[in-house]
């Protein structure tokens, strides 16, 4: 009598101890980079009610989605296809009790009824990282260096990794003077022909161009002007108003990544539910490992208030690969080390402050360094330079140490503990005091 | 106009980031003892063929399933109410190649579809830890040692916790002494109505007992003869077999935990599953925390070999309550520290080895004393006395340092590594010169 077997459901993974272990270094990558950078981690139901996910995305999602219902009359349930909406509907309910900006993290796993591929499965791993309620190029820049250093941390050499962007704001400047009406609708229209771009040919992509009232050919010429000035850093006016795109290039700059972004204004993909900036990370050219952009309305739509925000996802399936072929994956031995050395301080280990306005070119620099040294290190979103007050911030924020910056590039550690004060010096000393 | 709000599913939690330290700090508790115990991490699917769950525990599980289907004539899926399942399917495709004893733990999400109330929720996390392929009562001890430590790791003072302990032989014994035949049948109709005393008034109680053949009160009284004394570790023969419960008591006192453990052959519950002895770790005398038992048939059900087993799981929302009501959930900010905390080395830290048979009696009480001091400690499960060989098995674990006792409480400490040994040194020394 043939005895009756089981098998893992197709998409679904099963994992013994060493694949448990590569696991879990992932996600300790994870973690420890969007700890660094100062967010915190939440968490919400592995299913939420169906309409959560179909308010978000349409009707639409249904068919990629494990969905049940329980007896009795309830609703429709399904398992999480992605996270953002739980997270929206998390900062709703408090949205007006939470600090801006509030940064959270979330790793965990989500499903998707699709038929399993290589690289895409029905259940997976997903790191997600979102700053909510503030809208500028600051918290762009913070939100794409938050991939970029997890790909650092994970061994990848800066030449690997390239962070494409693409840009609503400046994509809209080109169409509107290309004659495109500057209405909502007609912009929009136009977005969704220029996404048609990749997957037809020369002249029908013109034709869809041509329904949404502007030339293909004239758009592609015009953006690839703006996207070497980017390049160059050149951001003089050009003839259209690329002000936004110019104003995330110096904070990428100010992060130390601006080399390693380039501006793509073909990427339109995404930005019929994206209302700023969309990036993509890849590496070697080639693979997306992490995408996200800028969702302004999502908080609105699911009952908050309106509410900037950006964001981005990561999924383990991509990046364990990736790290395989490159030979970035630590061998069974040494993730036992790994994985027993200790993790991100939860505790900022830095809060940097400006004492003057001088000063202030110096904190975001020194914030990414050190982060990049690996160190949990924060500044404050407040604008006053009264450094007794900074001061309380970082005291509020548990940090173990203030940097006080006296010019751009000199300043004094301070121990919140003891209350004692270093001597003044260079950066480069205080990032390698505070590295010990 | 109404805006539309979204609430999480019945049942289920969201953590904002001051519960989900909570949760990561219970979690980091139980992954640091697994550790330390030598037990590896394992993780399957969140969902799985419904009928891996019912080939266990029977159709009648299914009403308390959140089970799913998809279109296009697939089988039908459940979320899973529990991992053991799993974890046999996991163990039966790979058994061959396994060590004996393989030593698991996993610690997910689990979802029952019942309706939610206090400390029981439609969705938790739940902790497991199972020893395959081996049946002694070491193991046994080794396994209701693991949960015993956990709660000492949590804060609890050994007063405070206590375990009860069933025996299916014990019982069976007794039952046989009583005039019950000695067939698998009858024995288990009999447990079946042991297991009714509690929901019954005496006379029904004798009653049902009457019926599978033998006196519910003289099971009683020989039960309590053997319990008091088990309580006061006199092992001699009484009227009935007591061998298998004397030796688990030896175990559990080389372990230094036989003094928390009380016999209670009253329980039955779920030893129609289990097949040998069954536990519950209670703290404060009235809450049950974790439980477990041996099932040395599941491992066959799924398609395995015949594979003696037992293990134990303990919940996330029971737990998270009473360490709050004894005031043992650390502060926030406390929370901040504990987490940032290195974690459990993954290779052991001490390898304890008995260099001849008089040395042997130390090498378990050494591995409890180290492990309840904070470190990973392992012994070998091989037989042989040939130091070279076992030095040979510490190195094949990775471990750092092997501690070669020359009796039961004298010993030297070698460094894997550098392959320096220390002096003869009494046990107590070995343990404080290995915790620094």
């Amino acid at each position: 009598m043939a005895k009756q077997t089981f098998q893992a459901p197709s998409g679904t993974r099963d994992f013994y101890p060493v694949e448990l272990l590569r696991r879990r270094y992932v996600e300790k990558l994870w973690r420890d980079t969007s700890i660094r950078h100062g967010f915190a981690e939440i968490d919400g139901p592995t299913f939420e009610h169906l309409d959560l996910y179909t308010v978000k995305s349409g009707e639409g999602i249904v068919s990629e989605l494990f969905s049940f219902k329980r007896d009795g009359g309830e609703k429709d349930f399904a398992l999480r296809p992605e996270f953002t909406p739980t997270l929206a509907r998390l900062y709703a309910a408090k949205a007006n009790a939470l600090p801006k900006p509030t940064k959270w993290f979330w790793q965990q796993t989500c499903f998707r009824a699709e038929r399993p591929q290589r690289g895409r499965l029905r259940e997976f791993m997903q790191w997600n990282c979102d700053i909510l309620g503030e809208q500028s190029p600051r918290v762009d820049a913070d939100a794409i260096a938050v991939a970029v250093d997890l790909l650092i941390a994970a061994g990848f050499k800066p030449g690997q990794i390239s962070v494409k962007i693409g840009s609503r704001a400046v994509a809209c400047e080109i169409l509107k003077s290309l004659g495109v009406a500057a209405t909502d609708e007609a912009l929009q229209q136009a977005l969704v022909a220029l996404d048609k771009a990749a997957k037809l040919r020369p002249e029908d992509f013109e034709a869809e161009c041509g329904k949404a009232g502007f030339s293909g050919s004239a758009y592609r010429e015009r953006a690839r002007a703006i996207e070497s000035g980017f390049a160059t850093g050149s951001t003089e006016a050009s003839r259209v108003d690329v002000s936004s795109i110019a104003a995330l290039r110096t904070e990428l700059a100010a992060l130390g990544i601006a080399d390693w972004c380039t501006l793509d204004l073909n990427i339109a993909r995404g930005l019929a539910y994206y209302t700023g900036i969309v990036f993509e990370v890849i590496v070697d050219g080639e693979r997306a490992v992490a995408g996200g952009g800028r969702y302004d309305n999502l908080i609105e739509l699911v009952g908050g208030p309106a509410t900037p925000a950006i964001g981005f996802g990561m999924g383990d399936v991509v990046l364990a690969l990736v790290l395989q072929d490159k030979g970035l994956m630590p061998s069974d031995d040494e993730l036992l080390d790994l994985l027993s050395a200790p993790s991100a301080s939860y505790r900022p280990q830095a809060f940097v402050i400006a004492a003057n306005d001088a000063a202030d070119a110096g904190v975001r620099p020194l914030v990414a360094q050190l982060r990049r040294a690996g160190m949990h290190a924060r500044s404050s979103s407040k604008t006053t330079r009264n450094v007794g007050k900074l001061l309380q911030d970082a005291a509020a924020q548990k940090s173990h140490r203030a940097v006080i910056l006296e010019t751009a590039d000199t300043g004094k550690i301070k121990d919140l503990t003891t209350q004692v004060e270093s001597a003044l010096m260079p950066v480069a000393d205080i990032v390698a005091t505070l590295r010990i």
